[in-house]
Formats: C-alpha cells, sequence, structure tokens
C-alpha cells in the first residue's frame, strides 16, 4: 500500500515498490513476456513452446484412467472409501506414492520407499518445496548448471535463495567449476546446499551427461558435502540412444533429491509431479525422520494435498501400463526423435560448415540451442515474431541477468515436420538479414512477407 | 547438509537445525498432528473434522462436469482446441474465470473483471500468493483476527510474515482494537499490510459480522490504509438465516482481497479455489496493471498452472447450475444445519444453565467452540481419543503461540446425527472427569471403555 493516509471512499492502490520484490525480477516476468509473445502472433510457427505434443492427447483417456484407478481402490476399498479417496481431502504426500515408487523401480532402476515420495501440483511445486526447505537464511545459496531451466531460478525467487551459476563445459557439468563455486561461495561465509542439474536432455541447452561424469559428479558432491537436485523431466525422449541411469539410480548415499514429473509422459493438464526425498533428518531432539515429511508440512500449506482427481488420471495410465511409461510412451519418444532429427539436419542444411551460426545436437529431449554472430534479445525475438513469423526463445532467459546472450534455443515438441522445414526458412531468412548476409548466399529467399498473416 | 566435511560414500544427512526454520514452527505442525491423531484412532467419532460431509459425493459427477464443460468449450472452439485447453498446459490465472466472475455476480452480488481472478490449486494457493506478493520485507506483517485459521499462519510462516492478533471481540472484530494493533505497529517501524478475516461462520470461531460492522470494518480499512483479506469457505451454508452481503460485495473502493473456494461448494478432490484481486496496481515506469497479474507471476513459478482437468470440473458443476451454486448446495446447506442444531441442542442438554462450560452458537457453518473450566492441549485430546472415543480441536491450535487455552472446537460438518449425539455424550463424559465432577450429576455414563475399539 502507499504509505500516504487514504480517506474513506479512495480507492485502494498498490504500488510495486512496496511488493515483493522479486516481483521486477527478469525470471519472474520471463513465462509472461514469452507467453504474450506467443498470444500476440498466434501465426508465428512456435519453434518456442517446450510443450508436449498433442497427436496423442484424448479427452476419453481422462475418463478412462479415472475409471482404471477407481477399480484399482475398489479391490481393496469400499465404494465410500474409494469415494472419499478421489473425491475428499486426503493424504498430503498424494495417494499415488506406491505407483509412483514401482515406476521408478521398473523404468528407471530406481528404488525408494513409497513413504519418501511426495506428489506435487506439477514438478514446479516439488522445486519450491525443496527449495523452501533448504533456505533456512541468507547465507545458504543455491548452485545450478547454467544456463539454468527458468522455472527454477524463479522458484528460488520466491524464497530468496541466491542462484549461483556453475559452468556447463564440455560434459554438461564442468566439476572444477562446480568445486571453486563451492568452496568460494564457503570461504565468503555462504552454505552452498545443493546444485540442481538436469542430466538428460537439459532444459535449454539439450546436453547429456555421460555415466563417467554422473559418477564423478556424486563423488564431488560428497566430498563437499552438498544435496544434488535432479530434475528429469525428458529422460524417456531418448531417441534411439540407449538410456544412461540417472544419478539417483547411481546414489548410494541418499545425495540426490529427485524431481519427476508427468507432464510429458502422462498429460500436462493434470498436473502432477513429484519429489523424492529420502534423506534421514534429524530433529533437535534426537529423533530422525524423511526429508519428505518435512517437504509435506510446507505442502500442507500452501497447496493442503495435490488434487485426487488429477493423480487419479495419473494413476489410471500407470496402472493400465503395468506402471512402465517408457513402452507406453514409446510413440512420444519417436515423435521428438524424428522432430529433433529434422530440426538438426535442417540447421545443417542452411547453415553449411564453416558458418558463423552453431547449434547443440543432442540425442534426445525438445531442445536445440542456436549461436548466432549476434546478440539475441526480447525486442528481437518480437521482429522474428511480426516480421519473420517464427518464434524462439532467447537464451537471456536462461541465464541469471538481463545480459542479450549470442544464442537462441529452438524447441521441437509441440510442431509438425513441416513447421520444422518453414520454421527454420523463416529462422534462417532472419538470421542472415541480421548478419547482414545476402539470403541469397544460402540459397533461400526471405520469406517474412509470405509469413504474415498466415493463419 | 551438516558442515562436517564427508567423504564419498557417506549417507547425506540433514539437520532440522540447518532447514527452513519454520519447519519446527507449531503451525507447520499443527496439520500433521491432528491428522496423525485421527489416523491412529480411527474408531473415535470426528468432531474434529472440518472437511465437508461425503453424502453428496458421486464419482460419475466428476465425468459428468468434465463432459459439460467439454461441450461447453465445444461451441466455440475446435476439437482440437478444446482438447488442449482441458489438456495441454494453459493460461496461468486459470480457465474458469468467467465462470467464476459469473457465478460472484448471482450468488454474492460482486461485480469483478474475470481478468482479476486468478484460480488457484485450493483456496490455500491463493492465500500464499496474496501473502508471498505483499510480504516486501521485514518491516511488513499482516493482522488477523484471533483466533485464526491455522492455514493462514502457515501460509504466513513460509513467507516469514508475522501475524498480529487482533480481537474477536462481541461483533466478530474489534475494531479499536484493530486500529489500536496497526497504529502500533506502525510507530514501531512496521508495515501493516492487510488484516485477514473470515466474515461468514469464521473458523474456528463460528462467528459472524453483521452488516454494521462489515461496514465499519471497510470504513476503517480506508481510514488506516490497509487491505483486507476475505477469505469465505462457508458462506453458503448460512442455516436458514438471511445472508449478510461479503465485504466484497460492499468494497467500492477495491480494498477487499477476496479468497474463495470450491472444496465445500463442489469437491474438495478437485483442488480449486480462487482470489479475486481488482486492486490496480502502478509500476515504476508509471504503468498500472492488476494486483491479479503480480500474482499470476507467483503463480507460474509456485504451480505453473491449475490443472484444467480440476478446474473443468467445478467449470462443469457451474455451468450445470447456470453458474448458481448458492441453489445446487441447498441439500448441503439443510444437512449442514441440522447438524449444527443438534450439536448446540446437544451441548445445552447435557451442560445445563450455570455450568461452567459454554460454547459459541453459530447460525450456519462447521464449527462450535466449547469453553472449558481447564486447559486443553495436544496430550488432552490424544487422552480422549483414545479413553473416551472422540475427536475434536484444541484451540491452541489457532492461536500464534504454544500456549495451552481453555476451549476446544467441535466440527459438524462430517458425521451424521447420531455420531454428534454418541460424540458429546463421550466429551461430557471427560469434561466431567477433568472437571473432577462425578459424570452422574449431569446423568450421563462414563462411556470410555464402551467406546474403546468400537468400529
Amino acid at each position: 500500500m502507499s504509505t500516504t493516509p487514504a480517506t474513506a471512499g479512495d480507492l485502494a492502490e498498490l504500488d510495486t515498490g512496496t511488493l515483493f520484490g522479486a516481483l521486477e525480477d527478469p525470471a519472474l516476468n520471463s513465462m509472461n513476456f514469452l507467453n504474450e509473445v506467443a498470444i500476440h502472433y498466434p501465426e508465428a510457427i512456435p519453434l518456442a513452446a517446450g510443450r508436449p505434443s498433442e497427436e496423442f492427447f484424448e479427452l476419453e483417456d481422462v475418463h478412462r484412467y479415472l475409471r482404471i484407478f477407481s477399480e484399482h481402490l475398489g479391490r481393496r476399498l469400499t465404494e465410500a472409501q474409494v469415494r472419499r479417496t478421489v473425491l475428499q481431502y486426503g493424504r498430503t504426500k498424494g495417494i499415488i506414492h506406491e505407483l509412483v515408487a514401482e515406476n521408478l523401480r521398473l523404468d528407471e532402476d530406481i528404488s525408494v520407499d513409497p513413504e519418501s515420495v511426495v506428489v506435487t501440483a506439477g514438478c514446479q511445486e516439488a522445486m519450491f518445496l525443496v527449495l523452501r526447505a533448504l533456505r533456512a537464511d541468507e547465507r545458504d545459496v543455491l548452485l545450478a548448471v547454467s544456463p539454468t531451466y527458468v522455472g527454477l531460478t524463479g522458484a528460488a525467487r520466491l524464497v530468496d535463495l541466491p542462484v549461483r551459476p556453475v559452468r556447463t563445459g564440455e560434459h554438461g557439468i564442468d566439476l572444477e567449476d562446480l568445486v571453486a563455486v563451492i568452496r568460494r561461495e564457503r570461504a565468503a561465509g555462504r552454505r552452498p546446499r545443493a546444485c540442481y542439474v538436469v542430466p538428460d536432455f537439459a532444459n535449454p541447452s539439450g546436453l547429456s551427461l555421460d555415466l563417467a561424469t554422473r559418477r564423478r559428479l556424486l563423488e564431488v558432491a560428497a566430498a563437499e558435502d552438498v544435496l544434488l537436485i535432479e530434475d528429469n523431466p525428458y529422460g524417456l525422449f531418448h531417441g534411439d540412444a540407449d538410456r544412461v541411469p540417472t544419478l539417483k539410480a547411481l546414489d548410494a548415499a541418499r545425495r540426490v533429491v529427485y524431481l519427476g514429473s508427468f507432464a510429458k509422459s502422462v498429460l500436462p493438464g493434470a498436473r502432477v509431479g513429484y519429489v523424492v526425498a529420502d534423506q534421514r533428518v534429524s530433529g533437535a531432539d534426537g529423533t530422525t525422520g524423511l526429508f519428505a515429511d518435512q517437504l509435506s508440512k510446507i505442502k500442507s500449506m500452501l497447496t493442503v494435498n495435490t488434487s485426487p482427481i488429477a493423480q487419479a488420471v495419473v494413476g489410471g495410465k500407470l496402472l493400465a501400463h503395468g506402471c512402465r511409461l517408457a513402452g507406453a510412451t514409446a510413440p512420444e519418444r519417436r515423435l521428438y526423435d524424428r522432430n529433433l532429427r529434422r530440426l538438426v539436419t535442417g540447421l545443417a542444411e542452411r547453415f553449411p560448415p564453416g558458418s558463423d551460426v552453431t547449434w547443440t545436437v543432442p540425442t534426445g529431449g525438445f531442445f536445440v540451442v542456436v549461436t548466432v554472430p549476434f546478440a539475441v534479445d526480447d525486442r528481437l525475438l518480437e521482429r522474428s515474431a511480426r516480421d519473420y513469423g517464427v518464434l524462439w526463445t532467447p537464451m537471456g532467459h536462461f541465464y541469471d541477468g538481463v545480459t542479450a546472450v549470442r544464442a537462441l534455443r529452438l524447441s521441437c515438441s509441440a510442431v509438425s515436420v513441416d513447421q520444422i522445414d518453414r520454421g527454420l526458412d523463416r529462422l534462417a531468412a532472419l538470421i542472415n538479414d541480421r548478419s547482414g548476409r545476402s539470403a541469397g548466399t544460402i540459397g533461400h529467399g526471405h520469406l517474412a512477407d509470405s509469413a504474415r498473416g498466415e493463419p
């Protein structure tokens, strides 16, 4: 509120200067800005959206999964108990924890006590719970492989937890830099609590950690006594390469807090994710308990419990496939793999060897990062949307600051191959115009005019 | 993490001393403790639970509401767009905001722009969003009518926002005390941002504010320049008394942030609530926007968006009843009214005039507060559950401290009239034993033995 005294009848007015400071932070405005551009230019080809393909969405699936889950419950509960479980307030940590634990055992070779699972209102809430629990005072800091998913940075802002970048390096995380950052922070009197990492097909880089790097990361985390927060939304979409074990599967020492999502493997609209927090927590009174139970206390004051109706939808899909989603999502895996190859091949066709445009070549996931010879900012994105008809994400959004970066992120998850081809033509036109090259030099015409106003 | 250096292979251990301090706070442990007692003594009669009656729960309703909502969307959207709306990621502020605004207009005579509505993962998330936005630094404090809903206190803890109690007084809020607390806080260099109030059938007191008090409260809030946070989960359950307008309906000056819940009027398992935040916010750059849009930024980093599947369930019920829930919930209103009368009558029968046991006599809602001549704490609740077979809530949970209070809360929403009668018999036995009176003096036998082990 303003501090000027008001008289009865005045309109209440608020001033951002007296509200939570992070509301002005780029991290909290990132999602809104990107959404607004997409809404404002609906005809632009969305190589920005990290949402899953809608090709496999069926409204009837929601009904079917709900029925499968209710029938499953009905095998050991009375009808009244089934109704209560799905429709009433319920267990804070969730009602599908056993199915989640079984899924982790079958798909990920991760063995955890279901009691260490907290089912959350999307994986975003899981991030918030973990960061809120770990942030005790102003000495605490979080480390994160940079560039970093903006949702992690945003959640950290909500609890006033600074995020210190760790370099990606050649192996998806530069372990020497990790150690250096930890020691520098400790020397300055701060407490590095954990390092956030997406080991499989990271958002935004698309890069993965190889097995040796994963093992060494676990050793470094133990030696330096920090937790690892492993976020794994894309692991199932590994193209035709073999999967590498998750950090949690390799974690014999409960060093890893594991974040899971069903947004891409079941339905985003369920908004169901989870966190595995099997660390032991000792209290001042000598008792010990699970870190999951501390997270549960926070959740009870944040969202009470995750909608059991939404959980039932996810539980039904898990049951329909014997708790194995790796097989159940094979069609999605093939679609994303096809799109990713088309994207990478398409970039190679448009920017031949020797070009000053380069890009990452991930083996799975949704994202490719393109490095260009000029600064990429939000204004350029708006120009791209308006004049060239193609959307992408300025990489600056994934750095903890406002600096323009000479790179942009492309996503191939929510588009057709035809859209990828046309989107890349438009992107190439933009890049060539911006680089001051004639479009003709690489054999593609300027598509801005034809793009404008296209449905 | 402990600060002792660990070697690779050691188990990671956490220590509550290095975690978020509020995890040890009574407010965050309240829900867990009360749930645990209930789970441990399933045979005890639950006069503690504030959950809605399950008498009207039907699994088929979920399917029916989903279909109604999808068909409604289908009238102006393509099939693909309907699937996207219900199953994909979506608008942060929600997809049923127009239906919510229409419901507020019809049921509450509240007129608001749908853009000022943020649909949330239960009303608890709405509380968190508002408190997070209002808490800028350590000077900020929140006021709340005391005794206070523990979920409000818990949400305030998550953002380190102190809660200052305001006396209930004779009219549901002591306005002189409100002014005194605001001025005392300001004199101490703090910023009172808002006062939290449940004007209709408050949890836990059961008390309501009359119309004159509501009008005066709005005047005081304007004169003292604080917001009011109005929480209205029980307004529809007003027995056979007339409804009094909500603060928001009387609010011509956008002084009230309104919190709504569909947990009691549709289904708790949907976990759908909302906040109306129509205040104007001016930015440093001279632009103005809605407070709802600031809350939306926080939500985007907390839960991204509320499950559109869950929103569709609520939207379907709204559509099925022309957006009027007052009529649609008349059967619930009659059931709660019947139970509340039985509870109050039953107390009068067991504690005749002149007794040192007194209680509130609400005209609606779920709760009655019983004042007794001895301190009521968690240990007494456990004894009551074990030896007397009846559950209730120690009023200490609704005060911002750990002091035992000479009062307990009874709830009548999730029990039958027979359970109310038997529960009151058991409670009377406990009270009489604890007061050192012979049970015979009020004509009821000791029921502890018969209660034990009863299903």
